[in-house]
Protein backbone atom coordinates (compact mmCIF):
# COMPACT_ATOMS: atom_id res chain seq x y z
CA UNK A 1 0.00 0.00 0.00
CA UNK A 2 2.41 2.48 0.72
CA UNK A 3 4.61 4.29 -1.96
CA UNK A 4 8.51 4.83 -0.21
CA UNK A 5 9.46 5.55 -3.95
CA UNK A 6 7.43 8.72 -3.33
CA UNK A 7 8.22 9.68 -0.10
CA UNK A 8 7.16 13.20 0.62
CA UNK A 9 8.87 15.15 3.59
CA UNK A 10 6.71 17.99 5.73
CA UNK A 11 8.90 20.50 6.87
CA UNK A 12 7.22 21.68 10.04
CA UNK A 13 5.81 18.69 9.91
CA UNK A 14 4.96 18.39 14.21
CA UNK A 15 2.75 21.68 14.14
CA UNK A 16 -0.77 21.26 13.65
CA UNK A 17 -1.18 21.64 9.60
CA UNK A 18 2.01 19.46 9.18
CA UNK A 19 0.61 16.95 11.55
CA UNK A 20 -3.05 16.49 9.97
CA UNK A 21 -1.23 16.79 6.34
CA UNK A 22 0.50 13.75 7.11
CA UNK A 23 -2.21 12.11 8.47
CA UNK A 24 -4.18 12.63 5.44
CA UNK A 25 -1.75 11.61 2.80
CA UNK A 26 -0.57 8.41 4.97
CA UNK A 27 -4.28 7.18 4.91
CA UNK A 28 -3.57 7.36 1.34
CA UNK A 29 -0.73 5.18 1.26
CA UNK A 30 2.12 8.18 1.31
CA UNK A 31 5.18 7.65 3.01
CA UNK A 32 5.86 10.72 4.97
CA UNK A 33 8.63 11.83 6.84
CA UNK A 34 8.15 14.55 9.32
CA UNK A 35 10.89 17.43 9.40
CA UNK A 36 11.60 19.36 12.61
CA UNK A 37 14.11 21.42 14.20
CA UNK A 38 14.23 18.99 17.05
CA UNK A 39 14.49 15.67 15.49
CA UNK A 40 13.21 14.08 18.82
CA UNK A 41 10.23 15.78 18.53
CA UNK A 42 9.80 14.36 14.84
CA UNK A 43 10.40 11.10 15.59
CA UNK A 44 8.07 11.07 18.76
CA UNK A 45 5.19 12.50 16.72
CA UNK A 46 5.86 10.53 13.77
CA UNK A 47 5.40 7.37 16.23
CA UNK A 48 2.21 9.07 17.96
CA UNK A 49 0.53 9.45 14.05
CA UNK A 50 1.38 5.73 13.10
CA UNK A 51 -0.50 4.82 16.68
CA UNK A 52 -3.52 7.14 15.93
CA UNK A 53 -3.92 5.05 12.19
CA UNK A 54 -3.29 1.73 13.50
CA UNK A 55 -6.31 1.93 15.16
CA UNK A 56 -8.24 3.11 12.03
CA UNK A 57 -5.95 -0.23 10.70
CA UNK A 58 -3.68 2.09 8.47
CA UNK A 59 -0.31 0.77 8.44
CA UNK A 60 1.25 3.54 7.86
CA UNK A 61 4.76 5.14 7.18
CA UNK A 62 5.38 8.07 8.76
CA UNK A 63 9.16 8.86 10.05
CA UNK A 64 10.18 11.81 11.67
CA UNK A 65 13.93 13.39 11.53
CA UNK A 66 15.71 17.08 11.15
CA UNK A 67 14.79 19.42 8.75
CA UNK A 68 17.49 18.67 6.77
CA UNK A 69 17.65 15.09 6.36
CA UNK A 70 13.73 14.95 5.98
CA UNK A 71 14.23 16.76 3.05
CA UNK A 72 16.97 14.80 1.45
CA UNK A 73 15.01 11.48 2.25
CA UNK A 74 12.04 13.08 0.35
CA UNK A 75 12.24 11.77 -3.45
CA UNK A 76 10.22 15.09 -5.07
CA UNK A 77 7.99 16.96 -3.04
CA UNK A 78 9.01 18.86 0.15
CA UNK A 79 6.10 20.81 1.81
CA UNK A 80 6.95 23.46 3.76
CA UNK A 81 4.62 24.06 6.71
CA UNK A 82 5.97 26.72 9.56
CA UNK A 83 4.89 30.26 11.13
CA UNK A 84 5.54 32.69 8.40
CA UNK A 85 8.05 34.36 10.73
CA UNK A 86 10.52 31.17 10.24
CA UNK A 87 9.67 30.73 6.67
CA UNK A 88 12.51 32.55 4.95
CA UNK A 89 15.47 31.57 7.17
CA UNK A 90 13.59 27.96 6.67
CA UNK A 91 14.30 28.08 3.33
CA UNK A 92 17.54 29.64 2.93
CA UNK A 93 19.07 26.91 5.23
CA UNK A 94 17.01 24.00 3.06
CA UNK A 95 17.75 25.56 -0.23
CA UNK A 96 21.05 23.47 -0.94
CA UNK A 97 18.86 20.00 -0.23
CA UNK A 98 16.59 21.14 -2.40
CA UNK A 99 18.19 21.34 -5.90
CA UNK A 100 15.94 18.52 -7.95
CA UNK A 101 13.17 18.68 -5.97
CA UNK A 102 9.98 20.70 -5.49
CA UNK A 103 9.06 23.28 -2.74
CA UNK A 104 5.54 22.86 -1.77
CA UNK A 105 4.92 26.41 0.39
CA UNK A 106 1.40 26.20 2.26
CA UNK A 107 2.43 29.23 4.28
CA UNK A 108 0.01 32.03 4.48
CA UNK A 109 1.59 35.59 5.80
CA UNK A 110 -1.10 36.32 9.15
CA UNK A 111 -0.41 39.39 10.15
CA UNK A 112 1.31 39.55 13.44
CA UNK A 113 -1.51 39.11 16.27
CA UNK A 114 -4.12 39.27 13.87
CA UNK A 115 -5.32 36.49 11.95
CA UNK A 116 -7.85 38.21 10.51
CA UNK A 117 -5.27 40.24 7.85
CA UNK A 118 -1.86 39.50 5.98
CA UNK A 119 0.79 41.49 5.54
CA UNK A 120 2.08 40.43 2.01
CA UNK A 121 5.93 40.25 1.86
CA UNK A 122 7.39 42.65 -1.02
CA UNK A 123 7.47 40.01 -4.10
CA UNK A 124 3.86 40.05 -3.81
CA UNK A 125 2.85 36.38 -2.18
CA UNK A 126 5.01 33.93 -0.02
CA UNK A 127 4.98 31.56 -3.00
CA UNK A 128 6.71 34.33 -5.23
CA UNK A 129 9.05 35.19 -2.18
CA UNK A 130 10.14 31.35 -1.83
CA UNK A 131 10.63 31.15 -6.02
CA UNK A 132 12.69 34.41 -5.77
CA UNK A 133 14.62 33.25 -2.46
CA UNK A 134 14.80 29.56 -4.43
CA UNK A 135 15.82 30.77 -7.56
CA UNK A 136 14.26 29.38 -11.24
CA UNK A 137 15.56 25.90 -10.90
CA UNK A 138 13.80 24.92 -7.94
CA UNK A 139 10.07 24.64 -8.71
CA UNK A 140 7.71 26.26 -6.15
CA UNK A 141 3.91 25.43 -5.80
CA UNK A 142 1.90 27.42 -3.42
CA UNK A 143 -0.73 25.09 -2.20
CA UNK A 144 -3.10 23.82 0.64
CA UNK A 145 -3.13 27.63 2.19
CA UNK A 146 -7.10 27.42 3.09
CA UNK A 147 -7.42 23.97 4.60
CA UNK A 148 -7.87 24.44 8.41
CA UNK A 149 -5.81 22.44 11.00
CA UNK A 150 -8.98 21.17 12.72
CA UNK A 151 -10.36 19.88 9.85
CA UNK A 152 -6.72 17.82 8.51
CA UNK A 153 -6.81 16.50 11.62
CA UNK A 154 -10.67 15.37 12.16
CA UNK A 155 -10.25 11.69 10.21
CA UNK A 156 -14.15 11.39 10.98
CA UNK A 157 -15.20 14.12 8.16
CA UNK A 158 -13.80 14.33 4.38
CA UNK A 159 -11.68 17.33 3.68
CA UNK A 160 -14.10 19.74 3.11
CA UNK A 161 -13.23 22.52 0.40
CA UNK A 162 -10.79 22.76 -2.90
CA UNK A 163 -7.03 23.42 -2.95
CA UNK A 164 -5.92 26.06 -5.13
CA UNK A 165 -2.72 25.32 -6.26
CA UNK A 166 -0.16 28.24 -8.35
CA UNK A 167 3.20 27.60 -9.65
CA UNK A 168 5.24 28.85 -12.57
CA UNK A 169 6.46 24.93 -13.28
CA UNK A 170 3.24 23.61 -14.42
CA UNK A 171 4.65 19.87 -14.36
CA UNK A 172 5.45 20.28 -10.86
CA UNK A 173 2.34 21.67 -10.10
CA UNK A 174 0.52 18.63 -11.86
CA UNK A 175 2.56 16.80 -9.40
CA UNK A 176 1.34 18.57 -6.35
CA UNK A 177 -2.58 18.59 -7.74
CA UNK A 178 -1.84 14.74 -7.85
CA UNK A 179 -1.01 14.40 -4.05
CA UNK A 180 -3.46 16.43 -3.41
CA UNK A 181 -5.97 14.80 -5.13
CA UNK A 182 -5.02 11.09 -3.19
CA UNK A 183 -6.42 13.19 -0.01
CA UNK A 184 -9.77 12.83 -1.45
CA UNK A 185 -9.82 16.43 -2.21
CA UNK A 186 -10.12 18.39 -5.68
CA UNK A 187 -6.84 20.65 -6.60
CA UNK A 188 -7.71 23.15 -9.05
CA UNK A 189 -5.09 25.04 -11.21
CA UNK A 190 -5.01 28.40 -9.88
CA UNK A 191 -2.49 29.89 -12.71
CA UNK A 192 0.85 30.85 -12.18
CA UNK A 193 2.94 32.22 -8.95
CA UNK A 194 0.99 35.41 -8.95
CA UNK A 195 -2.42 34.10 -7.60
CA UNK A 196 -0.97 33.30 -4.69
CA UNK A 197 -1.41 37.00 -3.73
CA UNK A 198 -4.93 36.08 -4.12
CA UNK A 199 -5.57 32.45 -2.33
CA UNK A 200 -3.02 33.16 0.25
CA UNK A 201 -5.10 36.38 1.28
CA UNK A 202 -8.14 34.01 1.20
CA UNK A 203 -7.25 32.43 4.62
CA UNK A 204 -7.85 35.23 6.90
CA UNK A 205 -11.14 35.67 5.52
CA UNK A 206 -11.91 32.81 5.87
CA UNK A 207 -10.80 32.91 9.55
CA UNK A 208 -12.54 36.28 9.88
CA UNK A 209 -15.55 34.05 9.01
CA UNK A 210 -15.01 31.31 11.55
CA UNK A 211 -14.59 34.09 14.40
CA UNK A 212 -17.63 36.07 13.79
CA UNK A 213 -20.96 34.63 14.57
CA UNK A 214 -22.76 35.05 11.47
CA UNK A 215 -22.18 32.08 10.22
CA UNK A 216 -23.38 28.62 11.19
CA UNK A 217 -20.52 26.67 11.26
CA UNK A 218 -16.54 26.81 11.77
CA UNK A 219 -13.48 25.88 10.02
CA UNK A 220 -15.21 27.53 6.37
CA UNK A 221 -13.37 26.56 3.33
CA UNK A 222 -13.81 27.32 -0.40
CA UNK A 223 -15.65 24.88 -2.99
CA UNK A 224 -15.83 25.71 -6.81
CA UNK A 225 -18.60 25.74 -7.89
CA UNK A 226 -20.23 25.18 -11.26
CA UNK A 227 -23.25 26.58 -12.82
CA UNK A 228 -25.62 24.69 -10.94
CA UNK A 229 -24.29 25.78 -7.25
CA UNK A 230 -23.56 22.35 -6.40
CA UNK B 1 -44.31 44.45 -4.98
CA UNK B 2 -41.54 46.93 -6.11
CA UNK B 3 -39.82 49.06 -3.39
CA UNK B 4 -39.30 52.10 -5.12
CA UNK B 5 -38.30 53.67 -2.29
CA UNK B 6 -34.97 52.10 -2.05
CA UNK B 7 -33.94 52.66 -5.95
CA UNK B 8 -30.78 51.46 -6.72
CA UNK B 9 -28.67 52.45 -9.37
CA UNK B 10 -26.56 50.95 -12.19
CA UNK B 11 -24.13 52.65 -13.69
CA UNK B 12 -22.97 51.29 -16.74
CA UNK B 13 -26.23 49.26 -16.72
CA UNK B 14 -25.95 48.57 -20.17
CA UNK B 15 -23.06 46.19 -20.48
CA UNK B 16 -23.82 42.16 -19.77
CA UNK B 17 -22.69 42.33 -16.11
CA UNK B 18 -24.81 45.25 -15.50
CA UNK B 19 -27.82 44.42 -17.31
CA UNK B 20 -27.77 41.00 -15.67
CA UNK B 21 -27.51 42.47 -12.09
CA UNK B 22 -30.65 44.74 -13.14
CA UNK B 23 -33.09 41.46 -14.38
CA UNK B 24 -31.77 39.67 -10.54
CA UNK B 25 -32.87 42.66 -8.60
CA UNK B 26 -35.71 43.51 -10.44
CA UNK B 27 -36.95 39.97 -10.06
CA UNK B 28 -36.91 40.08 -6.19
CA UNK B 29 -38.75 43.36 -6.37
CA UNK B 30 -36.09 46.18 -6.21
CA UNK B 31 -36.57 49.23 -8.58
CA UNK B 32 -33.57 49.81 -10.69
CA UNK B 33 -32.22 52.99 -12.83
CA UNK B 34 -29.56 51.98 -15.20
CA UNK B 35 -27.50 54.47 -15.71
CA UNK B 36 -25.20 54.84 -19.12
CA UNK B 37 -22.79 57.77 -21.00
CA UNK B 38 -25.72 56.93 -23.49
CA UNK B 39 -29.18 57.67 -22.15
CA UNK B 40 -31.08 56.74 -24.71
CA UNK B 41 -29.21 53.57 -24.89
CA UNK B 42 -29.98 53.05 -21.33
CA UNK B 43 -33.74 53.76 -21.67
CA UNK B 44 -33.95 51.25 -24.61
CA UNK B 45 -32.12 48.33 -22.62
CA UNK B 46 -34.36 48.89 -19.59
CA UNK B 47 -37.39 49.29 -21.70
CA UNK B 48 -35.86 45.20 -22.90
CA UNK B 49 -35.30 44.04 -19.87
CA UNK B 50 -38.50 45.05 -18.74
CA UNK B 51 -40.08 43.34 -21.75
CA UNK B 52 -37.89 39.98 -21.04
CA UNK B 53 -39.38 39.78 -17.09
CA UNK B 54 -42.81 40.77 -18.04
CA UNK B 55 -42.73 37.15 -20.10
CA UNK B 56 -42.06 35.87 -16.78
CA UNK B 57 -45.08 37.12 -15.41
CA UNK B 58 -42.54 40.05 -13.43
CA UNK B 59 -43.71 43.66 -13.47
CA UNK B 60 -40.32 45.22 -13.20
CA UNK B 61 -39.49 48.57 -12.38
CA UNK B 62 -36.66 49.33 -14.55
CA UNK B 63 -35.84 53.21 -16.29
CA UNK B 64 -32.68 54.13 -18.10
CA UNK B 65 -30.99 57.30 -17.85
CA UNK B 66 -27.49 58.99 -17.79
CA UNK B 67 -25.27 57.81 -15.26
CA UNK B 68 -25.53 61.47 -13.89
CA UNK B 69 -29.43 61.49 -13.15
CA UNK B 70 -29.44 57.91 -12.22
CA UNK B 71 -26.91 58.64 -9.78
CA UNK B 72 -28.91 61.08 -8.57
CA UNK B 73 -32.04 59.03 -8.39
CA UNK B 74 -30.65 56.11 -6.10
CA UNK B 75 -31.71 56.57 -2.36
CA UNK B 76 -28.63 55.08 -1.40
CA UNK B 77 -26.93 52.08 -3.61
CA UNK B 78 -24.99 52.92 -6.86
CA UNK B 79 -23.70 50.25 -8.37
CA UNK B 80 -20.36 50.61 -10.29
CA UNK B 81 -20.05 48.26 -13.55
CA UNK B 82 -17.80 50.20 -15.96
CA UNK B 83 -14.77 48.02 -17.34
CA UNK B 84 -11.73 49.11 -15.37
CA UNK B 85 -10.22 51.14 -17.76
CA UNK B 86 -13.11 53.68 -17.18
CA UNK B 87 -13.31 53.36 -14.02
CA UNK B 88 -11.79 56.60 -11.86
CA UNK B 89 -12.63 58.63 -14.67
CA UNK B 90 -16.95 57.55 -14.56
CA UNK B 91 -16.04 57.64 -10.17
CA UNK B 92 -14.41 61.56 -10.57
CA UNK B 93 -17.95 62.50 -12.54
CA UNK B 94 -19.62 61.38 -10.08
CA UNK B 95 -18.53 62.11 -6.76
CA UNK B 96 -20.27 65.35 -6.04
CA UNK B 97 -23.49 63.32 -7.14
CA UNK B 98 -22.25 59.94 -4.48
CA UNK B 99 -22.31 62.36 -1.45
CA UNK B 100 -24.74 60.80 0.89
CA UNK B 101 -24.68 57.50 -0.71
CA UNK B 102 -23.21 54.34 -0.97
CA UNK B 103 -20.92 52.74 -3.65
CA UNK B 104 -21.06 49.44 -4.54
CA UNK B 105 -17.67 48.77 -6.76
CA UNK B 106 -17.57 45.77 -8.29
CA UNK B 107 -15.10 46.20 -10.80
CA UNK B 108 -12.47 43.82 -11.28
CA UNK B 109 -8.66 45.25 -13.18
CA UNK B 110 -8.44 42.78 -15.34
CA UNK B 111 -5.02 42.66 -17.00
CA UNK B 112 -5.15 44.43 -20.66
CA UNK B 113 -5.78 41.51 -23.15
CA UNK B 114 -5.64 39.01 -20.87
CA UNK B 115 -8.73 37.85 -18.27
CA UNK B 116 -6.33 35.74 -16.95
CA UNK B 117 -4.72 38.13 -14.76
CA UNK B 118 -5.00 41.44 -12.81
CA UNK B 119 -3.19 44.58 -12.53
CA UNK B 120 -3.89 45.83 -9.29
CA UNK B 121 -4.10 49.25 -8.90
CA UNK B 122 -1.53 51.35 -6.33
CA UNK B 123 -3.81 51.29 -3.82
CA UNK B 124 -4.10 47.45 -3.37
CA UNK B 125 -7.88 47.00 -5.15
CA UNK B 126 -9.83 48.80 -6.71
CA UNK B 127 -12.19 49.07 -4.17
CA UNK B 128 -9.81 50.58 -1.99
CA UNK B 129 -8.87 53.09 -4.87
CA UNK B 130 -12.22 54.11 -5.42
CA UNK B 131 -12.16 54.98 -1.62
CA UNK B 132 -9.38 56.69 -1.69
CA UNK B 133 -10.91 58.80 -4.51
CA UNK B 134 -14.41 59.10 -2.92
CA UNK B 135 -12.97 60.19 0.30
CA UNK B 136 -13.97 58.63 3.89
CA UNK B 137 -17.34 60.34 3.82
CA UNK B 138 -18.25 58.38 0.77
CA UNK B 139 -18.57 54.49 2.17
CA UNK B 140 -17.36 52.34 -1.06
CA UNK B 141 -18.08 48.34 -0.55
CA UNK B 142 -16.67 46.03 -3.24
CA UNK B 143 -19.11 43.26 -4.02
CA UNK B 144 -20.38 41.14 -6.69
CA UNK B 145 -16.66 40.60 -8.47
CA UNK B 146 -17.16 36.83 -8.82
CA UNK B 147 -20.16 36.43 -10.73
CA UNK B 148 -20.07 35.45 -14.57
CA UNK B 149 -22.36 37.73 -16.63
CA UNK B 150 -23.89 34.52 -18.02
CA UNK B 151 -24.69 32.95 -14.73
CA UNK B 152 -26.56 36.51 -14.09
CA UNK B 153 -28.25 36.59 -17.16
CA UNK B 154 -29.23 32.61 -16.98
CA UNK B 155 -32.49 33.26 -15.20
CA UNK B 156 -33.26 29.76 -15.47
CA UNK B 157 -30.73 29.43 -12.83
CA UNK B 158 -29.97 30.37 -9.38
CA UNK B 159 -27.16 32.58 -8.37
CA UNK B 160 -24.42 29.54 -8.45
CA UNK B 161 -22.08 30.59 -6.09
CA UNK B 162 -21.63 33.15 -2.45
CA UNK B 163 -20.86 36.63 -2.65
CA UNK B 164 -17.66 37.90 -0.69
CA UNK B 165 -18.70 41.95 0.16
CA UNK B 166 -15.82 44.19 1.80
CA UNK B 167 -15.35 47.36 2.66
CA UNK B 168 -14.17 49.65 6.01
CA UNK B 169 -18.28 50.63 6.98
CA UNK B 170 -20.02 48.08 8.51
CA UNK B 171 -23.56 49.39 8.46
CA UNK B 172 -23.12 50.20 4.55
CA UNK B 173 -21.35 47.07 4.28
CA UNK B 174 -24.93 44.86 5.87
CA UNK B 175 -27.14 46.82 3.26
CA UNK B 176 -25.31 46.33 0.35
CA UNK B 177 -25.28 42.19 1.68
CA UNK B 178 -29.08 42.28 2.52
CA UNK B 179 -29.60 43.82 -1.18
CA UNK B 180 -27.27 41.05 -2.41
CA UNK B 181 -29.48 38.26 -0.41
CA UNK B 182 -32.51 39.59 -2.10
CA UNK B 183 -31.28 37.62 -5.55
CA UNK B 184 -31.42 34.70 -3.60
CA UNK B 185 -27.61 33.98 -3.24
CA UNK B 186 -25.46 34.09 0.29
CA UNK B 187 -23.54 37.52 1.15
CA UNK B 188 -20.58 36.94 3.32
CA UNK B 189 -18.94 39.97 5.44
CA UNK B 190 -15.24 39.13 3.66
CA UNK B 191 -13.88 42.35 6.25
CA UNK B 192 -12.23 45.68 5.25
CA UNK B 193 -11.82 47.00 1.89
CA UNK B 194 -8.13 45.33 1.65
CA UNK B 195 -10.15 41.92 1.50
CA UNK B 196 -10.98 43.70 -2.18
CA UNK B 197 -7.12 42.65 -2.98
CA UNK B 198 -8.20 39.35 -2.40
CA UNK B 199 -11.62 39.09 -3.71
CA UNK B 200 -11.00 40.91 -6.94
CA UNK B 201 -8.20 38.72 -7.82
CA UNK B 202 -10.07 35.33 -7.77
CA UNK B 203 -12.05 36.41 -10.75
CA UNK B 204 -9.24 35.61 -13.42
CA UNK B 205 -8.19 32.40 -11.26
CA UNK B 206 -12.08 31.41 -11.97
CA UNK B 207 -11.92 32.95 -15.49
CA UNK B 208 -8.89 30.61 -16.14
CA UNK B 209 -10.71 27.80 -14.88
CA UNK B 210 -13.42 28.19 -17.21
CA UNK B 211 -11.17 28.78 -20.08
CA UNK B 212 -9.25 25.52 -19.35
CA UNK B 213 -10.43 22.34 -20.05
CA UNK B 214 -9.61 20.47 -16.76
CA UNK B 215 -13.03 21.72 -15.42
CA UNK B 216 -15.86 20.28 -16.62
CA UNK B 217 -18.17 23.33 -16.36
CA UNK B 218 -18.33 27.05 -17.63
CA UNK B 219 -18.66 30.05 -15.02
CA UNK B 220 -17.40 28.68 -12.34
CA UNK B 221 -18.07 30.53 -8.69
CA UNK B 222 -16.72 30.26 -5.29
CA UNK B 223 -18.69 28.93 -2.24
CA UNK B 224 -17.71 29.19 1.23
CA UNK B 225 -18.56 25.42 3.00
CA UNK B 226 -18.87 24.42 6.17
CA UNK B 227 -16.99 21.37 7.49
CA UNK B 228 -18.93 18.55 5.78
CA UNK B 229 -18.05 20.41 2.65
CA UNK B 230 -21.94 21.26 1.66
Amino acid sequence: MNDSTNKVAIIGGTGPQGKGLALRLALAGVSVVLGSRDPAKAEETAKALVTLLAEKDCQADITGLSMEDATKAAEDLVILSVPYSGHDATLTALAPLLVGKTLVDIVVPLAPGNPKAVVMPAAGSVTESAQLLLGDEIPVIGALHNVSAVTLNDLSRAINCDILVCGNDLEAKKRVMALIEKMGTKAYNAGLAESARCVEALTPILIRLNISKEVPFSHAGVRICPPDGH
